[in-house]
């Protein structure tokens, strides 16, 4: 008789993004005359830009023709898209990184899902509290996590490292020693950043226990402070402890079309095994690339006429980020993030739960954001929206919230 | 210190279509001035279809307007393909199928390599002999596979049911009882299809023993004769022990466009928990979608000009490769496959091993295959070829293998 994976019935609940999705279309159900405004789930608004569907058209047309059809796609992604991403994001920046060393896939939440499947089952996993919760989750279901304290909402085996207003946000070295840490900066969800100062702490402690840096750089593009690095490789001896994972659904819009990448330097490895190779492998069997025409649009968000396009978007969320921050701080919420980030994290106010300000406003102002509770037991109390609506939703959202009486 | 996951440690070599790329660019580089013909590898050469690719555009001139951009795509897939497949797929054959049981992804190898994670690490698992190397490695790497006996290149926890002459290549029962079943029909690599009773005889036996059938359908676009069936689900109970596994990839040249499903029918459950619901957790958590746009091009797939397009390119590929059934036939070499399949499954002659064969024909007639045996030890002594050249190559490689005196 065949068993199923029992870690998977150890998850409580279902994912936050799919309980969040029940109850806001339960409310507009009930109340189809509320114009509901979501700065809930991390989704852009912005079309492509022409840059990008330019190199969507001419791709596909390859694809209609016998002599420019392309069929599977090389292991690693096309080496067009490869030395884009090299040149763009890491030499531009003074990181060694080769071509060879980044892998193209389909997404980040791919990514940060799979990549726990090359280490082993006995290793600590550190996370930050609150979390994004694809990193918990998916080390749940490979049975890394031990047993859930449903009381305390945590898992016996992982390391939390709490995240707060009292350390800005950025955790501290953990007392116990991790094998594996997953660093997301600028943060999801608190809109936190680090500095480059502080990394290296990380980079340090990591090489010198042993441990490996899975380092989630997804929101990299909203950075405006020059203190901020945009990838860890800008830390010295990154090369021997990080892995660094990328998107295009923040910088370029790509939330529906599907693109990331993950960065494995060659001299990584525990154990004399190149971690390298076991991505690689992973890669070469149980996944088949990126689409053509996808890569082709990635390379475009290189290009001259990409990156002044995307700048120009990237504003515009960004001038979105400032309006909440701004805004609310000035009708007297508690507000942190925005800066460096499309989220902003606001402390609830009256001392309601997550949830309950949740209902709060979705019920009194037909606003959605996410309940910070939602990324682990130091979320709550908390509540992220984002910047990802467009203006007008954005201002009308802030309008809204501000007369709540607080 | 971090530990890898040492599974991945114990896969020989690496994966197959590697090893034989490796292999055709040394003689390449050695031989410039020979014309290779590649038979290898299953990948199509066809272009997109008119309908897909004006789908395509299409989604692109959507993704481009605010008014019609689309992010996340929702968790299952994008509602307008389920219902398409629902009806072009299974309802069309009278398979009582829903939209909410059909999982969209990116590709039945990614399907085919993640399923093994929503079952316990303890489950035996049966596969052919010869088989698509991706049902084995991805239990290998997840801990289930036991050790390798690099002489017999069998590993120890996993059953091997031999495909032979003597059986048609149909596998019979197991003698030991299995807990997961690995079937594909048409077969990868043999090209031999299962009649519609012989498959209900697996039904019956998975029912029977608790066991769950993974049937992939990757081909079933290739099926000439009646008695063949293109479903699982045309056999009676199959909705409570099989999966049903497809692609986009044989059946309309997407392989280089990504796409494919898995069919979780709601009342197939094991120690009363559902399937369904742990592949949709999993769809949920560790993937975000197949591609807007390439949703679309799947969609134009079930059109009426789609269906007419395809027709006329699977025929096409089915000309080759009865091209290369008879033609090596007439030859002298024992074929099989190639009338349900696009895949024609040839014996070495003079006893040569697969590896020897294909080394022969690289080297003295310029064409690549692939050798059986790497698909497993009862693949020894066969070589694999594939209808998915272009005709004058096809007619090419099989006139040159005319002239190897046998």
């Amino acid at each position: 008789m065949l068993k199923v994976n029992e870690n998977y019935l150890k998850l409580p609940g279902s994912y936050l993004f799919s309980a969040i999705g029940k109850k806001v279309s339960a409310y507009g159900a009930a109340h189809p005359e509320k114009r509901i405004i979501r700065l809930g789930i991390g989704d852009v608004t912005q079309p492509l830009v022409p840059a990008v569907t330019e190199a969507l058209h001419g791709a596909v047309e390859e694809m209609g023709k016998a002599e420019t059809f392309r069929g599977y796609a090389p292991d690693l992604g096309y080496e067009f898209l490869r030395r884009a991403i090299a040149e763009g994001d890491y030499k531009a920046l003074g990181c060694d990184i080769a071509e060879d060393e980044i892998f193209v896939s389909d997404g980040a939440k791919c990514d940060s899902g799979n990549i726990q499947e090359i280490f082993a089952l006995d290793n600590r996993v550190a996370v930050c509290d609150p979390v994004y919760p694809v990193y918990v989750d998916s080390n749940v279901m490979a049975g890394r996590a031990g047993t859930y304290d449903s009381k305390r909402e945590v898992w016996s085996n992982i390391l939390y490292m709490p995240c707060t207003e009292d350390n800005g946000f950025v955790p501290e070295l953990p007392r116990e020693v991790p094998d594996l840490i997953y660093l997301c900066f600028p943060n999801n969800p608190t809109g936190s950043a680090v500095t480059r100062a502080q990394l290296q702490e990380w980079v340090d402690y990591a090489n010198k226990v042993g441990a490996v840096i899975l380092y989630d750089a997804a929101y990299e593009a909203y950075i405006s402070e020059s203190d901020v690095p945009h990838s860890i490789y800008e830390c010295e001896g990154a090369r021997t402890c990080a892995i660094e994972l990328r998107s295009f659904s923040k910088n370029a819009g790509f939330t529906g079309l599907r693109l990331g990448f993950t960065v494995v330097p060659k001299e990584l490895e525990r154990g004399g095994t190149a971690l390298h190779s076991l991505w690689a492998r992973r890669h070469g069997t149980k996944y088949n690339g990126a689409p053509y025409i996808v890569q082709r649009a990635g390379e475009a968000v290189y290009s001259k006429a990409g990156r002044e396009q995307l700048k120009e978007q990237i504003d515009y969320y960004k001038k979105n980020a400032a309006y909440i921050l701004h805004g609310l701080r000035e009708a007297g919420y508690k507000v942190y993030g925005g800066v460096n980030s499309p989220y902003v994290w606001l402390k609830t106010p009256k001392g309601m739960s997550s949830w309950e300000f949740f209902d709060c406003l979705l019920e009194n102002v037909n606003v959605v954001g996410t309940p910070g509770s939602g990324f682990g037991p130091s979320g709550e109390g908390y509540f992220r929206l984002t910047a990802f609506g467009s203006y007008e939703n954005t201002v009308e959202a802030v309008d809204r919230m501000k007369v709540l009486s607080l």
